[in-house]
């Protein structure tokens, strides 16, 4: 087919933002679609998500991938397309498939087929499921805390951005597991949710309490994990608390991501005055146990154990300012674009 | 025997130090010797520790075990002494034992028979092995390396005060290992004695080279674990370098022992954005393990392939001011005090 008279938008990086991301730090273009080559399909994005690490891509900071160079398309951490053209067999115009790595900020590209990972079909799940608990941020709570932080049952398990996309699902595997859960978020109304919804022992609003005072009251027997989301002035509250042998998964130090100069934890001595492990982790280090985690998580959902939220924003043009939703905590479960219509 | 005519001196902590250690933060006091009870042995100390975690153990900060409290006699991390009278069956006097936790900053004390723990005889080893490589800091070198760093062939492992009784047995495994080694140290002297004598790839004297410039020049390849005795600075320019997946026994920290106000890594960021492993952990941890320890180390002392010093300061008297020299980097290997002489 030929395009040459249909564009399509995407987000291309301008500049590197300076703290909080400006919408002028990025700029939207108009290309045109791509023709497909053998064995590649062309699909339209339905949604992209939207995570703290877009913040860390924009930098040219040291790195667990390339950053973003200027000028490229904004990368995203996934994205659920659906295919418009083909020449893969066995792939059909209007399946669902995943984004993988192929998709960014934007409203098409082209997949090739060694890539193509489908959405299954009649699962009983909104298709946000697989962009959420069954896409990346799901198993990152799973591997996160099940392989580092190895939770027993009545081990007390302190979460920070407990509302968010990943948070809210290591609070449920905790209590799936046995644990005392210390969840915290940013405002009451979060707290309310973990709390009455997701079943979390206890609740700290860190935006009106002081997290290591608050973490003193609640965590009576110590801390014996931290998942960790956002570093910083809870970090150094939660190592404060730790128990010998404690463990820490590095998920996220979001409150960082907009100023990098921020210096590290105070009490970094307990790492060693209470023989912690500290373990930074991406959820691609686990790529060869997808399966495994999406199994337990689909089970769970499908038990009613755990429950999950997305907060959808319409329209392409909304990225840039949407995304300073994660770093407010104004937004409402996990983060996602949605770009065109489910089909 | 009636020991009220006779007396011993210990090291009885007076005040917690603020900052540096002084002498007049300890008091030299003088007790009776104590009788012994049934299944017990008295000892005379020959050789007692000295560590940088003897600073620690002054302070009252929350830390591993509890801090020494006023008045008491001062904690040692191990010692040496002989049976002078023994109510316990086949432990004779004139035989050499561990002190373990039982013996301290003193010249005399008692071990009940579950605790003694006999030193072998005719080794052909030189009896201060035993409060060294083949005390605790051998298997204080051995376990974090290999446990917590777990080297591999062509790694590059970067070790901090690495002349130290810990770090040149790090250095020495981490060669044995295969690995490519820099060590860290304080002085030319000690930076030739590791890498003529100990066989050291390369050496850094921090006192007179930019830990980070340094290390940039010298590991090329990045670092793939990180051997950290002293956190601070050189802490910082080693997690600026660490490889992905890199690993980080922390072992000591003894830049911040004098300072506990001073404040984390900068580069703790490097934590997620490598996805390290960061680890404390105290060689009592692997009390069921240490007959592994000592017999590999024992091996690799027989054989040639580990070298250890010991640095003998004579008289009980010289203990506080001494430890200091852990701290200033004048030790010359292992420090211990010799209190009376080998039997």
């Amino acid at each position: 087919m030929n395009h040459s008279n249909r564009t399509f938008k995407s987000w291309r990086l301008k500049e590197r933002p300076l703290g909080e991301i400006k919408t002028t730090d990025l700029e939207l273009v108009d290309d045109v679609i791509p023709e497909i080559k053998a064995n590649e399909v062309l699909v339209r994005t339905i949604y992209f998500s939207l995570d703290p690490t877009n913040r860390i891509w924009m930098s040219d900071v040291d790195q667990y991938m390339e950053p973003v160079e200027i000028g490229d398309i904004m990368r995203a951490g996934g994205s659920l397309a659906v295919v418009e053209e083909s020449n893969v067999e066995g792939v059909n115009i209007g399946e669902v498939v995943q984004g993988g790595m192929h998709g960014g900020w934007q409203e098409y590209f082209t997949i090739p087929e060694s890539d193509i990972i489908k959405i299954p079909k009649d699962t009983g799940l909104p298709l946000t499921a697989f962009i959420s608990v069954l896409g990346f941020t799901g198993p990152t709570a799973y591997f996160g805390l099940l392989d580092i932080g190895k939770p027993q049952p009545g081990e007390t398990v302190v979460v920070s951005a407990a509302a968010g996309a990943v948070g809210s699902i290591v609070c449920q595997i905790a209590k799936i597991k046995g644990c005392n859960v210390v969840a915290i978020a940013g405002s009451d109304e979060k707290c309310d949710w973990l709390k009455n919804e997701l079943g979390a022992d206890h609740v700290i609003n860190y935006k009106k309490e002081n997290a290591l005072e608050a973490l003193k009251k609640t965590c009576t027997n110590g801390i014996d994990i931290y998942f960790d989301n956002v570093g910083g002035e809870t970090l150094d509250a939660a190592l404060t608390l730790m128990n010998k042998f404690g463990r820490i998964p590095v998920c996220g130090l979001i409150s960082m991501y907009n100023d990098w100069s921020s210096v590290g934890p105070k009490m970094y001595r307990n790492i060693l005055m209470k023989t912690l492990t500290v373990k930074g982790f991406l959820v691609s280090d686990y790529a060869d146990r997808f399966g495994e985690s999406l199994e337990n998580l689909g089970s769970w959902v499908a038990e009613g154990k755990i429950k999950f939220k997305v907060d959808v924003v319409e329209g392409i043009e909304n990225a840039p300012e949407a995304v300073n939703k994660l770093f407010s905590g104004e937004n409402n479960g996990k983060l996602v674009i949605q770009t065109s219509k489910e089909p």
